[in-house]
């Protein structure tokens, strides 16, 4: 069962026992309609490997001949990170979010990558152990969440220093079978929807602070942990019976609390184990191939979201408006320079000496910077060119109403030919992405996801090479030391 | 009566009979959950008057003596200008949303001017009619809705070219004793807590619709009329009976679809019938009242929008970030331009022949347009500092939750000394503008409210002068025609 | 005297015996082609006084009731300052720059309330000394500089750090009958050109450096004093003989280093000696008046420019574009937003102890900080609408050229009517603000002019007042401490 | 001699008979002071060749087997734009402008690729003849200029509208053997120091504009032909004897007014004729090359501006602010979002009928209408942390004046075991690239060179697919038409 069907995973998430709450409730995930959304989504990951336009991008095929889930591979060169690139901008356009797998990929990867070069480095077996695990996650075709944010409490205090040192996710125990390991992730996207979880740390650690390097793997239903789904802009409206008023969007994602509440983890789900001078290349491997997916993700949002826009001047009759078109066109200037910016860091990236290859970390955090900031004015602008309905139009319930309903269809309606219920329609999916659910994953997400703002502009300063460039400007203007 | 009371107020809304939908149902509107926030903030601009601190602003005293609200009065300098610029500040402060009578006022000063020049023109009688029916509004003290928006349908044809003549308002028969109304009004905020609404159109007028040149004056009772109110960003969480995840306002707006189903007007309340050559300068003196308004409400807002995300750096232990404090200037400096921008509009207006002194259209319309950008940059901005929690952050019912509550507290905890629950209500608060109800007053509007960034563009080329510019630029490289 | 002609004062300049290089040789600063331009502009702010025009704006009337220029009074109210900065903008339109004699103007303003409110603090009596002084100054009608800004040699260290300690002007000698100072001043504009200096010190200093903290004034004729004046973008095509490629501007301004190589102060031009703790105050009221004055002189330049490129987007025929229209109107939108944050630093300043009223320190660094940063995209956007013929446009003397003439009056022409020469003279009109000798002015004096962008910066952070703005948040999120 | 050496090259310039204006007067293209910098830069191109460090880039291998300059070979593949690309941005890097040469290329490849494609079309014979005319290029090393832009006169008319037919270069005869063509081509850089000029149209053209569908080469010393070199920012400072003020810069560029005044073209060097209908595809194929180019050179100088900027906060003491620090990574994240984009350009290319590959039409526009616009940021940047002593520094004959020498050096220093001279020189290589005539290729060439924004917009534009955006909105959205 190298490849799940849609169904089969569906299936598979039916058997797993979760804790998952929400809204002080213990929820089914394949059931409730919150958490139904980002099924579909995860569940489309599995379709797409067989549809044959797309099974080129969403599958890989291993040394041993057999075809799996590119989510489950260790990408070998920038090719293959151009496929994973493409393959998020098909299930973004799709979705109207990005791969919920990909998470899972970067840690694959980054875990892949960095355990080798510790073994080289420290003599550890972790690389072989977990080509192991990943031996074993390929065969069964499962789905990944990787879990790096923690809470971090106090922001201007390491994690040593918090006055509750669960703050960051620690081992609090060392066994001779494995470790019990307790505190929190934060922000958890597809965690709810994975068979495994892939456990690591968020930042870069010092000797004393040896029981937070810690990474591992655990699977979904292990004792202790549990979740807690957070809320989303207009989420109940799930529960209104009637995707109308939610932009007719069944995709989605959830984002929990994950709470490690003194979770045991057997040694050969263990990558990493106080060896705290790898947190840094460990979070940076993760965090460089997660930027990069943004890239393709969000610019394939804006695509949506500018054809929103674009249908929308076209239902209102401003469509051949100048000012309009500049706007849109810009939109797109924007969008492309994300995917370019995203791209360059798959073409210009480098290989590791496990042979798994890297991003250009230089342009992965430009990439990212530019994400969570053009997504913002992309949206902006979508919202100036489908005017103020956007945030005061009536419901569905009002249009389909017997009384009142025919004065929303004659007022609501823009150019002739278009139906009143195409134009709300168009309204409330605009209405998603700026304010709605949406809102999570075209903006917050951009903001936020894979590392803040300035996280990105940590490592754009520390790959700047000012040093050459500052000899570059010697040499011309013939200074000489 | 000429002050009401806050009490007074409200029981006056209890007793007119209104015609208000919401999601199809008839709604009371001093009692719904999604009603009251609104009708609050409504009352709060009577509670002012009472208050030592506030009543210059909040009060003018009339020739006769009379004290009323400021917002039933004519403005007859730049510091009455200025007196009602800040008297929206306050109330934005205090509600998070602009003052919810100044429509009216800036509607009752539109008309009041215009009707004079007209009369003057035309030797019409409007402007006694007007005053007349001020003097109502003054003796009852009485909310006022202005309503200006039209459908407008495709918008690249003119009124006349609809297929549905009723995409704009317009007279279907004059009677001896009035006049009968058909059309709708968009995006009336205010209107379903108003006790009366004054009505105008919202383009230019040729000619030939000479039936769409309509002002006049209806009670919140009229046969014919009602509402259709629309829906914002996460509204229904207000039926939750909590008002923890909506960040713990209750203070609001409603915005509705204003229907006029052949609505009688006596004439007495008919300031413009047929006149379609008043429609411009009527049309531009609302909308150049109404967007200096928003310089003081926006930048109100934004101010507290920069004191909740420096307020959350402090929660977060990232107040004395020298990046972080760099954001907060930049909001700072973001949010005073508009404030600079809208009082310029107000020092540099200018007398009308009525006496009604008007803004400066150049610098209210260069005070709408940054609006309309500067605000969502200060959103973003605050998301950014606030954190990723703003999009994934657990409920209120989890805080609460006798198993789970425990884990929320503990891991959503900042720096210590902060309870983890003023955390969550300030991430709910910025949530609220950012992606809530709150958006529509603080982005939304900040765009789309008294017209779209294109036409205060238009007004802005108007305004220009760029020929006086050419000659100084002329003069200085000494060319001469 | 108490008003000079421009004559009497291009008169006055020649009699005083003045030491000013440039290019390694002493020049005469009222026949020097590179040193014309200025004095030009500081003969006009003379001549306007006597334009019934204009006067109201260029003088003032003291008590005594004599009529005085307005640039050697105190500002005694909101209006003063109003009218102080509508002179700025008129002296910006015809010249280009600000006004010459405003920093003078500043410096009075700023030592005039500081020594009184040192006095009252410490019992010294710089104020009513200083009183004397500018009863001189106005009796004579003397152009004014202030001298502020050092050297500073190392940025990172203070002024009693640096290996060199004259990187900051000091007193090297107190004696019976004044005091020796030694060090230089940087960027001084209008220096050369004035009567009188005025020096103050730019940083906030500490007890130890007590020899720092020292104002006074000078006459332009010094001891030990002297200038070097630096070089402008395409500086010496002043000494072509033609005004041409200049852009036919005859008006400007020079920068010095003015060297104080130990000059002699008598004691009654002394205003501040060994006060440490009082020269934050000193600098930040010279900072806050000056940094307003670019509100109208920023503004005003940003109009000529606005205005050539409107006139050439008329010679090239794209006038009627409506992207280039829309250009325009975002660069009248830049331009007006630094005028109305000028304007709104007047018009909520205050009274000091003294009597003398200072600008709002809010809005003068907001002002500033646009300043720095719109004009640069002005002269963008007006080189993007003139075209690539700014960059590479043929000299004056080839069009003039019996041979080639010809060919560049056929090849330069714009549309028909437009004398190729007037598109010519045009082009280098942009080209004299965005890369000439007037981008000193527009753009380079922008940036830094009375202090850099990080200056402003620290302002508005002191000014913000985040304290209210997080009481205001709290208050509606309901979180009490 | 199918690689010439520098030396040769600049030889073979002595020895071909051009003219060439400069204010008035006929100058000499090798010896002239304002002409060497620009001959030094196209030597630079020869000269690498030879380089083993770089050779890889500015050489390419003919199917021959004989090894010529990349510049004067078809692109075959993505690689070979991403090798080209490369090779730009060295040549920047060591010149602080683009690569001399890539005009030329872009012309070959446009011509190349067009002339097949209309072959095929219409059965002409451009294309073998083209390829006759490469290999002559390709034998002796030739540097081609390509000539397109024409002086255009009103903007608003089409070529034929003009009332000068000449305003667009077009045919005036044809003879038995060859053409009589007529016009001027403007802001030719590399003109002058060419030996060979390719010339195309620069507009799209209609049926009764045959006339101006004219595509063709010409030898530097055609009869009729000869240039009128444009003015530069600060260029007689060249003829100051000392680069010093020149920010120490000998290399750079000159542009023409280029002007053939009847010149006769035999019918072998003609490769388009009336092909009316081919001038789009032309004129774009051109475009997109060289705005690709763009990407690579523009990115490159800004990388010695932000280096420069780097060295002058060491020089300053502000190198370790974080606020300092900031801007350098904003510069940089600019710096690498134009290069991003342009590589994309490059990889997402296409192959066209004739073999030559193109560049991605949408990426390349993208990266030309964020030069225009970051670049002028980056400098503004460049120059707010350099301080305004960029423009108001002493000249070097004041910092080598016996007198006055000593006080230039003790006051314009920086941070101790800086030399003065350094810090200067470094103020001067940054006036260079803002105001002086390093500004041409930094600044103005970067808005308006390969067309100015607004053709770049039309090109995002029409590659915008948006119906195909539309209906990934219509699908999420459940719109069915």
């Amino acid at each position: 069962m190298a490849l799940m069907t849609a169904e089969q995973y569906v299936e598979s998430m039916t058997k797993i026992k979760k804790r998952v709450y929400f809204m002080g409730e213990l929820i089914n995930i394949t059931e409730h309609p919150l958490a139904q959304p980002a099924l579909n989504s995860v569940a489309l990951t599995y379709e797409l490997c067989f549809n044959p336009e797309y099974e080129e991008l969403f599958t890989a095929t291993l040394e041993s001949g057999e075809k799996v889930n590119r989510c489950v591979t260790f990408w070998k060169n920038a090719e293959d990170l151009i496929k994973k690139y493409k393959m998020i901008q098909i299930t973004a356009r799709l979705t109207g979010r990005g791969n919920s797998r990909t998470v899972g990929a970067d840690a694959i990867n980054a875990i892949g990558s960095v355990s080798y070069e510790m073994d080289d480095d420290l003599g550890t077996e972790y690389h072989p152990r977990f080509l192991k695990y990943l031996k074993y996650i390929q065969d069964n075709d499962f789905t990944i969440s990787g879990a790096i944010t923690d809470p971090k409490g106090n922001r201007s205090l390491r994690p040593i220093q918090q006055s509750d040192p669960d703050m960051y996710v620690r081992v609090v125990e060392k066994k001779s079978d494995g470790i019990v390991v307790r505190g929190a992730k934060m922000h958890q996207s597809v965690a709810v929807h994975a068979h495994e979880h892939i456990v690591a740390p968020c930042t870069t650690l010092r000797e004393e602070e040896q029981d937070y390097a810690v990474a591992f793997a655990v699977p979904a239903d292990a004792e202790g942990l549990f979740h807690i789904m957070g809320r989303q802009p207009s989420d109940t409206r799930r529960l209104e019976g009637d995707l109308f008023d939610l932009g007719g969007i069944n995709q989605g994602g959830n984002e929990t609390l994950m709470i490690f509440d003194d979770v045991f983890v057997p040694w050969d789900r263990v990558f990493m184990c106080g060896e705290w001078k790898w947190s840094f290349p460990m979070i940076h491997r993760f965090a460089g191939y997660h930027r990069n997916c943004y890239g393709a993700g969000k610019s394939a949002i804006a695509d949506i979201v500018i054809g929103a826009a674009a249908l929308m001047a076209e239902y209102n009759g401003t469509a051949k408006n100048s000012i309009i078109r500049d706007k849109l066109t810009e939109m797109v200037h924007m969008a492309r320079t994300i995917y370019a910016c995203g791209l360059t860091s798959c073409v210009e990236g480098y290989s590791t000496p496990s042979g798994i290859f890297n991003v250009n970390l230089m342009y992965t955090n430009v990439t990212k910077l530019h994400v969570g900031r053009l997504t913002y004015e992309i949206a902006r602008l979508a919202e100036d060119i489908a005017g103020g309905l956007v945030a005061t139009m009536p419901s569905h319930k009002d249009f389909t109403d017997p009384i009142i309903g025919k004065y929303v269809n004659k007022y609501l309606k823009g150019v002739d030919g278009v139906p009143t219920e195409n134009r709300m329609k168009l309204m409330r999916l605009i209405e998603y992405f700026c304010y709605g659910q949406g809102s999570v994953y075209f903006l917050s997400e951009a903001l936020h996801g894979a590392g803040s703002p300035q996280g990105q502009k940590l490592l754009i300063e520390r790959e700047s090479d000012l040093e050459t460039k500052k000899e570059w400007a010697k040499s011309l203007a013939g200074i000489s030391d």
